[in-house]
């Protein structure tokens, strides 16, 4: 395997890490993840997240195994439960389809090694595809807000909504950035905080209910967020919160765009019915991590993500390009296949 | 003072105590409350909170100096200093002008320990007549939501919008309540939460990013909330996150309430923009209580309320009867005056 290197994952030849996203934005602590068992267990636990980045890390932790000497069907039950460890997020299946069709061509470990490494370098590429249509979205230096991580940290570039944020702050299109905390598991708190941060773009932390309010006062002029699963129509699923922020906008008159790669799309979803939603454990909206506020009997609802309907959608910022909902609505994606 | 009882505050005809609402759900802990220096703590640190339960216990502290011994002027200055607990809760306010009114006309320990009794006593009774008139909203056996806590642990009774609801289920109306966590300080998932399993109503605890999702699939018939202060044309400032939830009823189709005695009603206030809306500290933000999972250098933005305008009211439950939002346009509430 060649050297990799990005925000969340690195390779140096022989050894395959993540950053432990749990831990973030307190300590930056990497964590061994070549062994498929492990990275099932990193990608369950959230330690590495965002759905363009497990699609990379499980195509990385398959090539690993093949070149540690895994036989086939070694290699055909490790992508198999890799494919299993998240059912929302379509680039993890894409991705094991990738690395099994090497497989059944025929291809050994270097065959394996070279996809894995494909696929982590297209992804840069999609996301530098992405910032720079999203680009053309912005007018004047304005105020957005994003909801959950959809950046270095969900990708293996600079992100997808979060890329095309930062790039667009580069090119003084965006000037603030308000930041969704994403409950229940606060990865807007954690992770987008934390890589504005670095990026040195300003932004303000808000609870999710807060989102309204600015909307209405006019602080902020768009709303960008990522997706895990595009339908065929436009619908698409993402982190919990993304549809009630949708109607938000709606209501607000404030642009609102999911931003994904190709290859986010599924076209085998007519609609955003026939996306499966995880459901996580209610232990995670009585509190946080190992800290709990309501009463452990407390019952309590976790879907892990909603479904925005393409009705919702101003225009999906896409590798390809920039479709509108008319398009959308057009069919724009089954034709674009 | 005759002994007194409820939910968050009671005194045994000598010692004057409150539920330290911080520690729920985990401990119910009784805490010596009387001197007004020890309460003003308490309602600051918000072991005490909700809009009418701080008026009744300020009067009652004020009752308690007053008993024993003290003179005029060291009770005039305790009711100053309790006056200013909290700036927002116009009950507050209220109650301390009772209690000094009483000491303008000449009244004694004894008259000003009668005047705490009542007002106590009439805000049981309010909350009953809001009970009553709110029964009238329901119709089949519904699935309510509602927001931050309006229950027993907010006023002397059974509450105001929680209040309603409680009522409504031992009246079979309501069948089943959603509650709002309520970030940032979490109302909902320490104290709701912890008062309907007490009361034996079924509920389930959400992220409030998650209501709407719960509004969109039909799981919740009717929304109802609290308020901190109603405006004369009918806006109304509660908790922050109230605001969103009310264009999510909107955009639903799903009836919206506020539920409020006549001390919140301010005519002072001609609008909702009138309603000073008090900031607090971002590190709420950030965390919750000891728990930080943001930076500490993150820039937060943390309003303890937001203001909802009456175009998104359906109704307004008062103890005096039920305004629709027709005759709350048409100045129903300062014609009532």
């Amino acid at each position: 395997m060649m050297p990799l290197d990005s925000l969340a994952l690195r390779h140096d030849g022989r050894t395959l890490e993540i950053l432990d996203q749990t831990l973030l934005p307190d300590q930056e602590c990497w964590v061994d993840a070549g062994d498929p068992r492990s990275m099932v267990q990193h990608i369950r636990r959230l330690a590495v997240r965002g759905a363009p980045l497990i699609g990379v890390a499980a195509a990385l932790s398959l090539a690993w195994l093949a070149e540690s000497g895994a036989g086939s069907a070694d290699l055909r039950r490790a992508a198999a439960d890799l494919r299993q460890a998240r059912p929302t997020a379509v680039n993890l299946m894409w991705a094991m389809d990738r690395m099994t069709g090497v497989m059944d061509t025929g291809g050994g470990s270097s065959a394996l090694a070279a996809e894995a490494a494909a696929i982590f370098a297209e992804d840069v590429a999609l996301c530098e595809a992405m910032a720079r249509h999203g680009l053309g979205l912005f007018g004047a230096p304005e105020a957005v807000l994003t909801h959950c991580n959809s950046g270095g940290l969900a990708t293996a570039g600079l992100g997808t909504a979060l890329g095309v944020i930062i790039a667009a702050f580069r090119a003084g299109r965006v000037r603030h950035v308000f930041v969704d905390e994403t409950r229940p598991l606060l990865q807007g708190a954690r992770l987008t905080a934390w890589e504005l941060a670095r990026q040195g773009v300003p932004h303000t932390l808000i609870t999710d209910s807060m989102a309204a309010l600015l909307l209405r006062d006019g602080a902020v002029q768009r709303v960008l967020v990522g997706a895990d699963r595009v339908a065929r129509n436009g619908d698409f699923a993402n982190k919990v919160g993304t549809y009630g922020l949708a109607v938000q906008a709606r209501h607000h008159g404030v642009p609102f765009h999911p931003v994904a790669p190709w290859s986010t799309v599924d076209l085998q979803c007519p609609d955003g019915r026939a996306i499966p939603i995880e459901q996580r454990d209610g232990a995670e909206v009585r509190g946080f991590g190992e800290w709990r506020w309501a009463a452990s009997t407390t019952p309590a609802f976790n879907p892990a993500f909603d479904v925005t309907p393409v009705s919702l959608v101003t225009s999906l910022v896409l590798d390809r390009g920039v479709l509108t909902r008319a398009e959308l609505e057009a069919d724009a994606l089954g034709i674009q296949n």
